[in-house]
């Protein structure tokens, strides 16, 4: 797909998913694209666990339960290795993760898949422990994100954008 | 261009630039892309400055000179209005800018320029003040990077990756 048309077609998808499934070649290659994003003096600090099916989805959905996750076929967790982050000013956990998934989100869309930027049930540390346990992740990880990834089982709702004007200035 | 080469061409340019103008259409183009970028909570935080030319360009050079803002035709600097983001840990800005960032620096790439998430000349406070108020945006925004963009003045050198095993489980 031409990078300009993922641009527009990317969207949140709050909905529910169809239980096709997707093949592990797709999630690999979205996976791949979320590595090749950029990190912070390139530490490369971010870690996926992609979630082939709902077997290995169900531990980490009960955690914290949303309609995302509960109907997905798939889904890609994002941590980021502490290990090699230092604690100060100078950590781009954030930067890296946040790069990682906006290249796995355009990537889903151009397979033709949908997705969302799943973090909000992991603010809370003992969900986000409870969660990464459930993905066999060291304690040495911190989990961010799942992003559910499948066909829509119904068309998801774009959030409106301000217009390009009140945005973007041309000094 | 189709979007899975432009992950793979994407890299984080260090070097200089020819004087190449960029036509604004372009730059208005990466600068679409980049407010296309999901928000948390659809904030909409990211607001964006376009430098069209060295005459934009020079007043932010100069509060922090590197060999990118010395010699690029042109440069988007991503700031985040504050007025509309709260202080705690729902504050999403560094997610909003760096997703609206890594759409830019595809953008860029698929275009057939180079660019680079410039962000250490701002770490320090009062460079962040001076380069925002050579950008003349208001106190209520803070600076969080400039993204130089035109053609590469020398072929750069891209970062070497781990391989996907390293960074890749499947569970």
């Amino acid at each position: 797909m031409d990078i300009f048309k993922a641009f527009e077609e990317r969207y949140s998808h709050k909905e529910g998913f169809l239980p096709t499934e997707v093949p592990l070649t797709d999630l690999e290659r979205i996976a791949k694209a979320g590595i090749a994003a950029p990190s912070g003096v390139n530490r490369q600090t971010v870690q996926l666990i992609i979630l082939p099916n709902r077997d290995a989805l169900a531990p980490v959905c009960a955690v914290a339960p949303t309609i995302g996750l509960e109907t997905a076929p798939a889904a890609i967790a994002v941590l980021t290795d502490r290990t090699i982050t230092p604690a100060d000013a100078f950590n781009f956990e954030k930067e890296d993760y946040s790069a990682a998934v906006q290249n796995m989100l355009l990537a889903a869309t151009a397979l033709g898949y949908v997705s969302l930027w799943l973090d909000s049930p992991y603010f809370d540390p003992e969900k986000e422990r409870q969660a990464r346990a459930a993905l066999s992740a060291p304690d040495t990880h911190r989990l961010w994100a799942v992003l559910p990834i499948g066909k829509p089982s119904v068309t998801g709702s774009r959030r409106e954008k301000l217009p390009f004007e009140q945005r973007v200035t041309v000094l």
